[in-house]
């Protein structure tokens, strides 16, 4: 994926049949997005599909030929609507397999409340890694993960709870972000963002109208990891906006 | 696309290298799903990608071509990153053209403040048809339309403005939605829910598990146009799940 600035990239595919049908308002990538930024870590981007195993097994593979790490969001249960450890078994033509380790946990979690459909949860892709967090605690559910696709429960709560155990894999060099706020209207400033997005491939540059407030009309942003061109690109805008510039920061 | 029940669908496309970069939240999409749902439409997908012109002509020919009715979100001002225009002629093997109706519009609304890059905004997809709202009043800004792509502005106080103008186009035969609420697990009352999506492939059954309430375990929802078909298939769950159900809506 082309980036202007180099490093890890993300992918976050959300299974929510509940989210395209207007039921609830998603919450996971939200809060994956912000998450992963603070790793440093550049989303690219985010899908929300239906629970439909050829049209997630599309997007799995796609995604992860694309990005350096995708993350799923739901399907993992043991209904009828779980549909993602078979889409991404079939995303890499693997065979889906019961897994002693998980079947264990799950028996030992039931014992005699256990239905054998909870044991569903058991089969995932042949193959698969389970990651337990940092503090070596296998006494959790671990995250089931295949290649550098990462397989995390809809139901918020649970989904923070798994991602919060392999979040520190994922840390890399911070992108830092600057901005600057113009009283001109984007096709006044526009030439001179041409011409910083020209001279600086290494940064990203936005520009964000903003019809809500009185102070300014534009948002400029500058991202990138290196902090002496970041500092550079923004101070060419500030050079070439002049008196535009209400502030940066 | 596959759908249980029937009538139209839409793809939803969010042009946001900002929201990749949670710089800011979503908002054009959550807006728009239920907006969507309220007019009988089923949103299949929804994308969120950042301004890059192949990936934006790639996302918006796959949904052109999957789902009824496509719409955008952002991308559509005067700078560098306002890719989405051309990108939609990409698409579709159009040729961007100078539209002399928007410039028209754009030169009388901005008079001697004019900027020439303003005129950017004119640029549009030879052959695209700018739809002014029901009330006919051509005074206002339209919403411009490639086949069967509308191609809305990211700001949401505008996307919001411009989608009210064309809404009623789209309205459709209700989506009626039914919910059961269950105090028993998803693995218990899976092969009841199995069962009665064999017997109603006219409707659509979701399976929701909540941790975070009292009162059920699971909320189950069945979806469907055909009043008399949903209302079968979510009596069918009642009678399945017995004494597990603790109410319906």
């Amino acid at each position: 994926m082309s980036l202007p600035f180099h490093g890890p990239t993300a992918g976050i595919l959300v299974i929510g049949e509940e989210i395209l049908s207007a039921k609830v308002e998603e919450e996971n990538a939200r809060y994956l997005v912000r998450e992963l930024r603070g790793l440093g870590v550049a989303v690219r981007r985010i899908d929300v599909i239906p629970d439909e195993i050829d049209e997630i097994a599309e997007a799995v593979r796609d995604m992860s030929s694309r990005y350096d790490h995708v993350f799923t969001s739901g399907g993992v249960g043991p209904t009828h609507d779980d549909l993602t450890m078979a889409a991404v078994a079939k995303a890499f033509r693997l065979r889906p397999a019961r897994n002693s380790e998980l079947e264990a946990k799950i028996r030992s979690a039931l014992g005699p409340a256990l239905h054998e459909r909870d044991l569903r949860m058991a089969d995932i892709p042949d193959g698969a890694r389970l990651l337990y967090g940092p503090d070596g605690d296998h006494s959790r559910w671990p995250v089931v993960t295949v290649k550098n696709v990462y397989l995390l429960p809809g139901v918020p709560e649970i989904f923070r709870r798994k991602f919060e155990m392999v979040r520190e894999r994922f840390r890399a060099r911070p992108i830092l972000s600057r901005a600057v706020y113009s009283r001109e209207s984007e096709a006044v400033i526009a030439a001179t963002l041409d011409a910083v997005v020209a001279e600086f491939p290494g940064v990203a540059v936005g520009s964000y109208p903003r019809l809500d407030v009185a102070e300014y009309k534009v948002k400029i942003t500058v991202d990138g990891r290196d902090a002496a061109l970041v500092e550079r690109a923004t101070a060419r805008i500030v050079e070439g906006l002049g008196p535009a510039v209400v502030r940066t920061e």
